[in-house]
């Protein structure tokens, strides 16, 4: 493309982005299958041998028509033929050519599809908004598409007056939209021993961002008049099979908790709690109750089994820690990462994405050498609290080795551990809240993959 | 719902949310079929009949159970049955319940579906993101679904070296993220004469707000070696039959314009210019030319056909003012708005939107008397430059007549005009740029009409 070095970088942004054929069937748990591998080298000889040969851009580059000033690019069907109308899709959906970017369930991961997670395709994704279609899913008992003129809310417990609210009378109430990020408690769970899995998209895509809209929950417990010295904590009841029941402390119920209806701008999906769901910022998303039927005020935490027997951290005296549902500061590098190539050397954007449920993102460092040397990552705007930061890094490829690493740091001055300082208080044992600094190796043909460094 | 006379109120947030049916067929330009009438009609006179019996909430809503404790809501089957698994839809849509909330063309606006427009609902929208599938639609001849494989961008004009890049070529740039507002230069063009069209969908539907990722135009430039010196205008192409072509000053080239590929964390939808799209922040849509083929740098503006026929203000003196492009600040009440009815007296989160192509948006007032007192509105974060920012207002409605309107005031000092103020310096023969008060006569029987108010 250029005389420039510093823009010689090429990257195979696939396996989803433009590649025609499914990625689930040729990833497995433990890696790249032969046939993926092998597309992926026939992509990178490919190239080489177009850059061996000098070619500035792709051999199939359009010829320049025109006297000499290059006025005109050689006209394409699309630029000769009509088009398709407006509202021809009255809801739009993206190209078919972005076909292969999809959520995605972890083969063998869970037992049943209905107490699954189907995953991000953080790989393929850009700035901090997440596409609605394309939201983690972490389902109970499967999801349900509920009538919302049937839904009820029901707040009660230490009030004056329980209530039951429909859809109606919820959503006339004073609102307010916030963008946020929602992180599972066990993103980056299948890591804590080794690194298991190929994929950005499945060791960090139980991680979404949106704006949502709803109302204060502080609102509702006013309205029904809560006892907020008495009540120091609030249960919340999903309306699904699963009833998935999670305590609140009224002090976070009082801060930023929203009962939420808005999702980007538009209705929440059923995938994500269709009508109403809580959202808890900075919160592992097993309390952002989805299906929310049900507000209850109490003096004592529940201990209902989700608390209990899951979502805790086990730790290595064989104890377990409760209720340790902050996301605490966290980041990772979505591009380049595991499964995709650098197909040649030079420039590369490398971009990733940084949060923390304590707040702002202050900086972001990179290193490309596992470590021993960082540098400053810009920071795209906006950069809010409790919600994800896009951060972006100029990289020439020099055609070493590489270990791609990101190290976020929040306002409160919270530095993301490496792996070693979080077992050394963490122990091994653990599924949930792992925020240890994650690293992509760069072979010498370009492959990026999985590896962890202590 | 409850014993606060202030939280009493109740809307019909439809026409198109929860409402079984199709709007198009019975909304004309000339207002509300009677179909439509009497459906609101009978809305209003079952919610009044509902609420002179006393009932704090629905006659339907569920019976409470258990010994005195209301702990548990009558089962509904979504919580009886198991549901649907992860990952069922890859990539997820709406809720069925939500068909309705469509973008839509208006009906004899235009003469072919290819040259025309389909309008974002924003009457049932909420926060400032435009979901990607509702963005509003301006075709000059139809859009296409171009294969980024084979799509090329050429950049030359008084450069150094031109250039053509493929898709690789340019994502592999140096990247950044911001969110802005994009607003036809038509929007609310009907409007100039008098109150044309019955809902906020048709006046000021011709605007969305995303998350737009891209390289900065500088960069090409830079990448080419333009001569930014001499080059004091750069023009953009469009790949499509149409060709759209707008120059753009070498000023705003340098500044915050993108050749973004990324909308709202994925890439651009084919109606929005899949693969390649200009962004040219604060600046009327049809110079954020889609399916983006070629930027050329030139010394002069190109006063091409949509620069001169088209996209001009004509002016009372019927000279016409060209390349009027900034989007001034404006706002506009998005609900309740045209077509909605207050189903009660009481209170209303009365929310709408607010923008400028001059920076931020400092402050909204809100009025319920057609102008004559103002309160000022809460702005939702985050306040953004050249972005939408939502605005949420308290009112109690006391069952008489209202006129609700919204002012908005940038960071520059910019005031949006009353009808007066503007037609007095443009006329009435202008379609484009109209950025005045927008007016929603509420009546006695709570329906939401579209009126003026000079």
């Amino acid at each position: 493309m250029s005389d420039k070095p510093s823009r010689a970088g090429r990257l195979r942004r696939a396996p989803e982005n433009f590649i025609d054929g499914t990625l689930a069937a040729d990833i497995a748990r433990d890696g790249l299958s032969p046939t993926r591998r092998s597309f992926l080298q026939r992509s990178f000889l490919a190239a080489g041998a177009a850059l061996a040969g000098g070619a500035a851009f792709a051999a199939d580059a359009p010829k320049i028509a025109g006297d000499g000033d290059p006025m005109i690019l050689e006209p394409r069907p699309w630029a000769t033929s009509l088009g398709q109308p407006v509202a021809a899709r009255p809801y739009g959906v993206p190209s078919k050519f972005e076909a292969n970017l999809q959520r995605r369930q972890s083969p063998g991961l869970t037992q049943t599809a209905q107490a699954s997670v189907a995953f991000t395709p953080l790989q393929g994704l850009f700035g901090i908004i997440t596409p609605s279609g394309l939201h983690f899913e972490r389902h109970h008992q499967g999801w349900q598409e509920i009538d919302p003129t049937q839904h009820r809310l029901m707040v009660h417990g230490l009030v004056r007056e329980a209530k039951v609210y429909t859809m109606d009378d919820i959503m006339r109430l004073p609102s307010v939209s916030r963008m946020h990020f929602i992180e599972c408690g066990a993103n980056t769970g299948m890591e804590w021993g080794n690194a298991a899995v190929p994929t950005v998209q499945y060791t960090h895509g139980m991680l979404s961002c949106c704006e949502f809209t709803g109302v204060p929950l502080s609102v509702l417990l006013d309205d029904v008049g809560a006892d907020t010295k008495r009540g120091r904590f609030v249960l919340a009841e999903g309306g699904d099979g699963s009833g998935m029941t999670r305590t609140i402390s009224m002090e976070a119920a009082l801060s930023d908790v929203l009962v939420a209806w808005g999702m980007n701008g538009e209705m929440l999906r059923p995938e994500n709690g269709y009508p109403l769901r809580l959202v808890v910022p900075g919160v592992q998303g097993v309390s952002w109750v989805k299906w929310l039927r049900r507000i209850k005020v109490g003096d004592a935490p529940w201990n209902t089994k989700d608390e209990t027997s899951h979502y805790v951290d086990l730790m290595p005296d064989g104890q377990h820690r409760q209720y340790t549902s902050i996301q605490e500061c966290k980041s990772v590098i979505t591009s380049p990462s595991g499964g995709q190539a650098l197909l040649d050397r030079g420039y590369f954007n490398v971009t990733g994405l940084a949060w923390s449920g304590r707040g702002r993102i202050k900086r972001v460092d990179v290193s490309t050498d596992g470590g021993k040397s960082w540098r400053q990552a810009r920071l795209e705007s906006p950069v809010l609290p409790k919600c994800l930061t896009r951060f972006n890094f100029d990289w020439n490829w020099d055609g070493s080795p590489a270990l791609l690493q990101s190290r976020a740091v929040d306002e409160t001055g919270f530095v993301q551990p490496r792996y070693r300082q979080l077992r050394d208080v963490r122990g091994t044992k653990s599924i949930y809240h792992n925020n240890a600094i994650q690293t992509w190796q760069v072979a010498t043909n370009g492959e990026v993959t999985n590896v962890h460094v202590d």
